[in-house]
């Protein structure tokens, strides 16, 4: 059923003190895994687990940036927003939105490809498993 | 005097343990990281540290990105090259370049700006201070 | 009012998979921000921030330890239980327990001391401010 | 022949910008991190990985502490002293001493157990193999 596949997700987080940098503000580093933390959130939503064990495939990141528009400090409670935006036969791509209170934080991007273990033990571009594929799908809309 | 001037740095780093995730592989938010040592590495042969005590200016990230073509191991040693490419009245950029034994595994970029704390303590962008500026020159080639 | 001190508090968490190590456990130091976390949510419900701006106080750590029961592995939930064991004029030490459905998985402890900054900048030990002091007390019971 | 045996290591670093929190002190985390860093530092010199892919064996850490006399600041050279002070059948203890231009900073303790997977997949304790055990010895004087 078309609707019960994934397309985006909302993940609330508070900053914590081993973030924040001597100028009392997060990190720039730590975005990427406020990224990660919203996207492992949606597999989890989507019935899966970014690294389920046994399975063979795994999902390494091949893109990801960010632009900041303003910091986050300490203690401060923020929202991110994460969008499927594209679907190939072996990727995805998600954009990212975080913010406080509406005010726009910084916007991001990810891109992660499907690979399983070839015979020498080397990652191998694989499609993804149908099992993951049917859960998700693009978001309607692209804006934040 | 031209010459003084500093415009790349090749910083070496081994891969450490509490890096590397459940796929044996470095995760790709310590890129990041890797990109900021090497460029405060740069700062320190300029004969500057990024967050000098006491002046007044700081220098935060405006922009950073990172593309992976090839995974780091544990305790893999590897080299991280940054050049500035860029640089204006307030800002900076960097070019970086990550790899392996002559093996590429990751090019990245990052864009810093100099900001001062106005009156309302809030961070405004600023002009880089005379003698931060005249210690860093754009990279005669953009190439990696 | 006696009843609105604090002496305890428990706090919920799910592993990221960036605190997972390559066998697939959380690394041993990520516990120590886990029971972090738990000491600043717990200053949170007394009212309070752990590095509130501009009060001159800090608190910095004097010994932190952890014993390890049983590995937490990625996705698990799990409780962090942190109570006050000791209050002194000038430090204030915790005891932690760390469970996932009832298992015993760490236990650790932690000790901080209250400083402001001396005249030269260093810190220097300081008697908690009564405004921090009146709103904890010393846990009922010391068992986890 | 015995003298081959490693029982200490001298492991030397700079305090990263990521490492410091907003008191511009070293987050205490981090120290358990560099312990480990000198910790496999060691097993490197002793001509061995703590995490070498498919012999079956891993060696979690059981306990680890660290008491902290003074603070470390960003960029900060400091010092890791490593010592083995016991070793079991399934087990070894090290002794831990930071300082900076011989200024005590911290002082840690870390204990490691050998493990290798049960058929069911869990970790059960296990002695060191013999090729492992043969490379360490307790260190001789038992002092930072």
């Amino acid at each position: 059923m078309e609707s019960l596949r994934i397309s985006e997700h909302h993940y609330r987080r508070r900053v914590q003190f081993v973030e924040v940098d001597s100028a009392r503000i997060v990190h720039f580093s730590h975005f990427f895994r406020y990224m990660e933390e919203a996207e492992h959130a949606l597999w989890r939503e989507a019935g899966l687990s970014i690294a389920a064990r046994g399975d063979g495939f795994g999902y390494p990141r091949v893109a990801a940036s960010f632009d900041y528009h303003a910091p986050l400090q300490l203690e401060d409670e923020f929202d991110v927003y994460l969008r499927i935006v594209k679907i190939t036969r072996a990727s995805m791509a998600y954009a990212c939105a975080v913010s406080r209170g509406g005010e726009r934080i910084a916007t991001g991007a990810l891109t992660i490809v499907c690979v399983t273990r070839g015979e020498d033990g080397r990652m191998v571009s694989a499609p993804f498993p149908a099992d993951v594929r049917s859960r998700f799908d693009v978001a309607a809309e692209a804006g934040a």
